[in-house]
């Protein structure tokens, strides 16, 4: 239990350094009898994989998922499912160069101190690759609870900020852009912004909002595991996340009671929904809406000043291939760990009545 | 396992309802051999206990904490220390207009619709009357890492913020006002806020940030409990929490990486802190800070319209003895939670190298 | 988690020393909707309380429960159950004698090892007073699982034996002695041979016979909770067990594969029950039986050397009420122990297909 | 969670079928710092692996096992360690009679009334191959726990036992002789009755006895997680087991306490050791000591009557290659279960004082 598993009754645990043999997982808990799309799941590792753009790191990793086991003749059989994504591109000589330099706002002094050793090729275990076996366990659940509609995107770049609420947007043109905004006008913004910064070396941080609709009422244990606390700490797990809010987030602080409150109609839905969906930590039946703050990227391609694990000073430039925005390709990340925590409910909700 | 439990090693499983016989809970994992400081204890949840002040419910409960075990001569004994709080302010008169009415943006609806029953009687199990447990439990924990220091403060009441870093502030100061803001300037103007909204019968959302100083290298586990994302998850837990951010949150979200990096002194220190005091989900030794954001309280003095359990549109106006604002009793929720976290991850880094 | 917790999706969590204030427990993830029978949980407590017969302890404590939330109206709401048995029968000075000796095959000696410190005053946690919490939380758990009839009865004390299968003994006779062995005979041998013993001081072992009949096809987790495996955890979990078989049991590691095995008749049960209702680790719907080995108390009223904390060496004499023989009231502990371990997964394995 | 889990701090979670691709896990929680002797681990899957000897099934496989992550230059790093051990013998066509018939005394029938699916090719996920992972963590585990010396050995074939204790056995000789039992003389009569049994096409049970020594005074957690309870369910995890006990075991069923108890020495060891280096669920410092009970494999070469997925009758002949006697190669599991155990509660013991 070093906290490499994630869930309760559908658990994933994984293993896997960046630049190792292999990464991959397990997967437990999941029911038998799905019948599973092997192509949705290897289509939304292409939507994580690197290389896809040319906003993105240009490393070109295939990233192809192979199962091992809990799949007989396509249909899951209730057992573990065990997979593995082989690494193919280990070109470790790009970073024979931190073996023993400490990056700055990365894990490479903490992991030091905290192990007395670290897999220093590619940041290892705490390299955004291991995000690659979430996408695969992300994408069984998503067909698990096909008819809940999960869809993220980009809401800002820098100070690039869709200017229009959710409920105006497309969906299903996410994806026809790079950085994967459907409202084309600030699409074509942040892709320029994040050019312009890949250029001089730098990198920039983003936004991105996930909207989850269709979701049973019900959902979430109110106590210790409130559906939005649950969400909230698998967001808080991707790498490079700093914050995460929920319905009216931070701006419901400066609000008073009589504005926040969602009036309730006939039906049981409610007029307005700053409570995001969740009410005392389980859903209510309206959209899930949540919002996730991604850092810029620690390695920039200019000179900083650092220490070596000898503690003295040095210099570091960035090397490689590098994304200057973790944006775009953190989308697919979310939407499969929003899968996989909805999915979880699901299931745990089996057992809550008589 | 519907999650009344929280922590790992330090593990604190809860029970009770607001206007039930008692509420209470077992602190599992507590290590043998520490002297108890009940006053402390004390002290905390009288920090947190109703009608302290003007500002706050003006219900009377002494939340008066007995411990039933696990602790012999004072001293914990490694077994499980169970205590309980007797409710006796049980007014359910107070309440009983909710009988089978859904208050607006509470839990009475999805309680109802998840389990098919529920203890209306002052919001039963979803009541804020639970935190009293934890701030037991975290009383404890602080003592045992005591040599950490948990300060969490009002940061804002509405949109009265304050406006200098942390850094410029005595958290000395904290408990020398009724709103728990340790500059007196904005504690003045919060307070004024909160009575103004408290005569006009409505309430006011805020924010708390909590500073963890000395807390050694090294706690946190990388992958699925990251120290950012327990502290997360545990404050998500919190009654009307709507936003977690830590170190640059969602302003990092607006950066690039040449200004955002903190960049190394020699002694492994950083030169800024935008990290938070974490990285790669691992503190680093430098204060850790994050900032937690509140909804205005739902019961508000004012007619609105709702629903009853037929589904019938009907009105409620609250009654009772309600927070304005449930910003300055959270200040030691915040620091409980805080306190188990961290003494969560103390015991565990204990088996992490050979 | 220093492992006062039992159970998956229903969880125990409990807490209490002999001599203490109190014990009690958490009963966590128990379903909403089930009309709670108050009476048939004393009911339970009342067989295994002391006093009630001549050939068990003399104590007499009314072990009386009070449940303190989770139960609205007698319905079961799906929060967490809390509940407490005072502690009325604390007269410590019957254990003062023991505050640095070490007794004998007790564990006073590896708890002051492991922990440092103990409470002396009648075992502490160590006493089989804690089976008083299990008893409680397993006889509601019977009353969600009510279409399985488990019955525990004596099977022998030292070396008498009951000398038929259960499948010829009828379990209703089983309350009609005070050993707890449906077997008219048997039974009256049994209270002899344990009255003989305690006349002279001594103490004696015994086995109980578990059978659960009616259970579903389907209860157990194949790899690591095998319905067995997690029958035969619990079982090795009550105060004084040595051994756990099911089955066939360690007469069937003398059989040959052809006298073993179980032939299927075309319902799908089987002809014979070496298997003893579990293959595969999940139950079948036969008839689930095992049998629990129980070592003589180890509190005996003749002087026997021994040492104190600080490794002198000198004698102790059993003082107090103690029992000759724990196997009859060890009977109904079994009986919720099964209970527990059955409703866990009867839960569990709501979740297992699509 | 469908329990392909085992462990606390130290965790193995597995996947994999008996004929599918691969099986393999994940080791969580191994602290850093070890240097990983990989040959050691390579001997014990050659201890366990089939094809060994004449008394054994006839399979080839190697069962080479690939770490894929969590060591780095030999040493290991604190991040999870996965695994995988690629299916080289997949002859399925021995197993196709098997598709829609369920073997008498097999999990056939059980996995597909549970799931409603199953991976009918040698087992599936039942097969005792699952237990070659079992080894693979449990080899690593015994380089971390280096100083407690773990034994087990072949007690009893059929009828026929050791007629000597254990500490009269040089266990060294363990692994002189294809059926590892340390005492020549019984090792001759078990191996002639394993092959007489093999030559009739039926099969034998036989016990395993374990004796760890050098166990450090205090490891197991008093309640729920007794030591022997936990070696209980770890040895009743393992295929084909019906029974556990430990110290005096079920003989202790029979004994009066005056000759049960364990008087203490001076320096607190004890003069007998009937409670098996376990008292109150904590280990002791004396040798810790168990049985364990196997039944004949349910796999025979005669006809046998059975049913098939449409519950008719119909007969079923073993084919293929299966063992004629479990035991010999059930050694090597046993230990690696009881090692992981072991390990487990040494690293949770490392929390247990302030």
């Amino acid at each position: 239990m070093s906290f490499n598993s994630f869930g309760n009754l559908l658990k994933v645990t994984t293993y896997g350094e960046s630049h190792g043999t292999a990464i991959g997982g397990v997967i437990d808990g999941f029911p038998a009898g799905l019948k599973v799309n092997f192509e949705a799941i290897q289509e939304e590792l292409d939507r994580r994989k690197p290389g896809q753009s040319k906003i993105v790191t240009q490393r070109k990793e295939p990233d192809t998922v192979e199962f091992l086991s809990g799949i007989f003749d396509g249909i899951t059989t209730g057992t573990s499912i065990g997979f593995i994504i082989r690494n193919t591109n280990q070109k470790s000589k790009d970073y024979n160069h931190n073996t023993n330099v400490y990056r700055p706002s990365h894990a490479d002094y903490t992991y030091d101190k905290k192990y007395g050793i670290r897999d220093y090729r590619g940041g290892g275990r705490s390299s955004a690759r291991e995000t690659a076996n979430w996408v695969v366990a992300g994408a069984l659940a998503k067909q698990l609870i096909s008819s809940i509609n999960i869809n993220a995107f980009t809401s800002s770049v820098g100070d690039i900020f869709i200017d229009k609420p959710y409920q105006d947007l497309d969906f299903s043109k996410t994806e026809s852009n790079i950085v994967r905004c459907p409202d084309a006008t600030s699409a074509e913004k942040m892709i320029d912004k994040i050019k312009e910064i890949r250029k001089v070396g730098d990198t920039i941080g983003g936004t991105i909002t996930c909207v989850a609709q269709n979701v049973p009422v019900g959902l979430g244990e109110p106590i210790f595991n409130k559906l939005h606390a649950a969400l909230g700490k698998a967001m808080l797990s991707i790498n490079a996340v700093k914050g995460f809010e929920f319905g009216s987030g931070f701006c419901g602080a400066k609000m008073k009671g009589s504005e926040h409150n969602d009036v309730f109609n006939e039906d049981g839905s409610t007029q307005s929904n700053l409570s995001g969906g969740i009410q005392g930590g389980i859903s209510n039946g309206m959209d899930i809406y949540f919002r996730v703050a991604f850092k810029p990227v620690a390695t920039i391609m200019s000179a900083q000043q650092t220490i070596n694990s000898d503690f003295e000073v040095t210099e570091i430039t960035g090397k490689g291939r590098h994304d200057p925005c973790v944006v775009p390709r953190a989308v697919p990340i979310i939407e499969a760990m929003t899968a996989l925590v909805l999915a979880d409910f699901w299931l745990l909700n089996k057992s809550r009545k008589v």
